[in-house]
């Protein structure tokens, strides 16, 4: 059984994991981290200890995760000696076997959420993608993550790839668009605490309906008058104009056939 | 005082403006849709007459609300005469001086919301954004507004205008990225369910913090490698590559400077 657990990194993710994990009674050995400030920072609140020198790195846990950016991963990985351990990466976006040369035992511990340090949020919630080289290893990623979650699923890495990929549709992308819409009403003294309400409720929505078919509007309708009306009134933003149709047209190509 | 309401229209927004006027005591003489089944139906929720006959229209209310679509609007209005009467329109897109032709009276009584026939929404937190011709008629829609909401603003045609378009993004268009996502993971048997935290997530974050600073992700720090694998990703569905690196590049631009 997985009890004892050495984190390598101290960024959003990392921060976030190791916050559910010490809650959920895991003995976090140490937080590694190349900045030495993040990685203390992090260690108080998971009651461990602080490294930035690899060759320091704690080496008597059961499970080894690395939280890290994709393009750190693996020079880590070369510096360090894991033969034998269970190693796991959190991302989305690397395949499993990416891990293989590194470890016989080795897996994906992929929380499907937008993390930030500040901002704790419920990891009850939190889809936890799971994969792993050996049955065994998943069934020992599997009790670990339904420590923390209600939702633990296994998830291929092509698969863990649509989801990473959908979600920069649905998080950074929807989020730019707040930051577009906020753009738009500032323009003309409105706050954007009046948008707030439609957010959520669009949100809400589809949580019951298909997004599919909860999709309104002046694209949907191809309403020209509106569409029309709407790039005029970008006539000074060429960008946002060009935004504008090309999501319209993407809206009403989806739809026209249906 | 605003007491007796003849509804003309009978779709999204009517049938919620109306169940919301109706429960806040307001007396709907008469529901008008070109439909007569449509009329009946949200006349039946109102307590209210139908008619499906302009020269029918019940001429005894304090205000009469035009709830329709943009081009239907004045197409009704030239059928009718409504010449001394308090009238209002609920859209988005059209300034306040298209009514001024066919009355002395009117205004604007727009609810900045996405509304579905069947899902009922808190009017308590819809901002509902008022123009009028005369400050006695604002003052007048005030108290009306102020029946159902906690959110009255006193907002112009062309801020009315910024705040409609700003909701086509934060609505329509962030409604079809979750369509997107929905069909980008769904090719790899995953279920959207999965998505949703992420959904709720997103919205709720800006709830608390700007968008432009929540935003995270591949585009906004420029990681090439993770956005060429996603394109790699979406070879065969070229529309998505073209929105993917379309608004990837508009969230980088936004960003790189600051």
């Amino acid at each position: 059984m997985i009890q004892k657990v050495t984190l390598v990194g101290a960024g959003n993710l990392a921060t976030q994991l190791g916050k559910a994990l010490y809650k959920s009674g895991i003995d976090i050995l140490q937080v590694y981290s190349r900045t030495k400030s993040s990685a203390e920072l992090l260690a108080k609140q998971l009651g461990s200890q602080a490294t930035n020198e690899l060759h320091e790195l704690n080496m008597q846990a059961d499970l080894y995760i690395f939280a890290l950016k994709d393009d750190a991963l693996e020079r880590i990985l070369k510096q360090i000696d894991v033969r034998g351990k269970f190693i796991v990466h959190t991302a989305g976006s690397l395949p499993m076997r990416i891990l293989q040369p590194y470890s016989d035992s080795y897996g994906v511990f992929y929380p499907l959420q937008t993390f930030s340090k500040q901002r704790d949020v419920a990891f009850e919630q939190i889809p936890m993608c799971l994969e792993a080289a050996r049955p065994e290893l998943l069934a020992e990623l599997k009790k670990l993550a339904e420590r923390l979650s209600g939702k633990v699923e296994e998830i291929s890495s092509a698969q863990r790839q649509s989801l990473h990929l959908a979600a920069v549709f649905t998080n950074n992308f929807v989020n730019h668009f707040y930051h577009l819409s906020h753009q738009i009403v500032k323009k003309y003294g409105v706050d954007f605490e009046l948008l707030k309400p439609l957010i959520t409720e669009t949100a809400a929505k589809v949580m019951e309906i298909d997004p599919f078919d909860a999709q309104t509007g002046p694209a949907k309708r191809f309403d020209e008058a509106i569409i029309q009306k709407h790039l005029n009134f970008l006539s000074d933003q060429p960008e946002l104009q060009e935004i504008y149709s090309f999501v319209s047209k993407s809206i009403f190509e989806a739809h026209k056939s249906k």
